[in-house]
């Protein structure tokens, strides 16, 4: 039974699911909700997620949410499986250090990156507190990242789980301040390569606006 | 050589790790640095932890920082070879379950958990606005794990590295807070039971005051 991913083309934590199914080369479908009031309505809150958010993926019967979790499924159940790519390392050390990144994204990196992308893009508020007190704090996380980049193409020396987390909130926040990266030479190298990967590409095909 | 960890005793994340390593029975001293001043020194930021943050592990030349990155290393590494506890289940579609609640921690719980910890007990600031906000947060985040919750001894049914991540934390505002377990019958039966784990109580044996 092909995959099935619950979760809009556009958000950024669908395109982390997306990408990570493309770059190990799985299959899958993408079904949206009829819109975001469906994800808080009682059913959807009980069965799927109940703090009634998006993504969730469904392997037959097995169901899954929240982009990280469901990234970490999908590569301890089929990395290698359909190709080599390698997104967490097999070795113990190197893999404790890509956790080490995962964890930077999730405490230091998320939370200005999604405020900007949900303030700024998606409700269109740029001018908002929020926004601006974000992008104070993106600048300095930006600053930590250009020198642990310093020498190398990506975060952990070779493409790995924790470069795929961070690439959706920076494709985005780039559209409007692309000034961040431009002005830092090595993430901005990083997001050259990101972005160029076939896997990230494919991921926005079926992309529809924001 | 003995695992060593940089951090301070009474600090939620470096109780997070000290608890991972009583759980697995892993031996391992505490060196604080002399203060979180130190943490923010050129030294401090190129070898030990680029953002400046505590807790940092040593495992002989092995260097990780970041508790739950260093957690799942201490799993991946050291899981089994001490005694049976089991914090991340073999099952892959068991550990995707535990990663689930892992990631709630990380996104919903954390946010506000760590506001709480920070303003209200550590700069003494119960009346700010933060803490305010991050009250009125956490009680719909215990909400959902009220409901999550029933039926069950802990998050996944047995004890995992997820409930492991939430005890810090809910310690310590339970210490001002008591009610927002109290009046949650699932949440209060499951902190504790939390609070009553060997591997915690040890990891409050040598804790000074906050
Ligand atoms: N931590 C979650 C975050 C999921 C999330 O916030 N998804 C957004 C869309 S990108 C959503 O469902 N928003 C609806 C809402 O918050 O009401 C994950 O990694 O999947
Ligand atoms: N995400 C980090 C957070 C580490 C953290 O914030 N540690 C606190 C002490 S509990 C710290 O070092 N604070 C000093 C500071 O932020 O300047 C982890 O999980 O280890």
């Amino acid at each position: 039974m092909i995959i099935k991913v619950i979760g809009f083309s556009y958000s950024t934590n669908t395109l982390r699911v997306l990408s990570c199914l493309n770059e190990l080369g799985i299959p899958y479908q993408l079904d949206a909700p009829a819109n975001f009031a469906v994800t808080k309505e009682e059913d959807y809150l009980a069965n799927k997620h109940p703090f009634g958010k998006i993504p969730v993926l469904y392997d037959g019967d097995y169901k899954i949410a929240e982009s990280r979790a469901i990234c970490r499924y999908l590569v301890s159940k089929y990395q290698g499986k359909y190709n080599n790519t390698i997104l967490i390392p097999n070795d113990i050390h190197e893999a404790g250090l890509v956790e080490e990144f995962i964890s930077y994204e999730a405490f230091y990196y998320e939370p200005p990156a999604s405020k900007i992308v949900y303030y700024e893009l998606f409700l269109k508020t740029p001018e908002s507190e929020i926004v601006k007190q974000a992008l104070k704090e993106i600048n300095k996380v930006l600053d930590v990242f250009d020198k642990l980049l310093e020498g190398k193409e990506y975060l952990n020396g070779g493409f790995s789980l924790a470069d795929l987390f961070y690439c959706p909130c920076a494709y985005y926040i780039y559209s409007t301040h692309a000034d961040l990266w431009d002005k830092r030479p090595n993430v901005k190298k990083w997001l050259d390569r990101l972005r160029n990967r076939d896997a990230w590409k494919m991921s926005l095909e079926k992309k529809n606006k924001l």
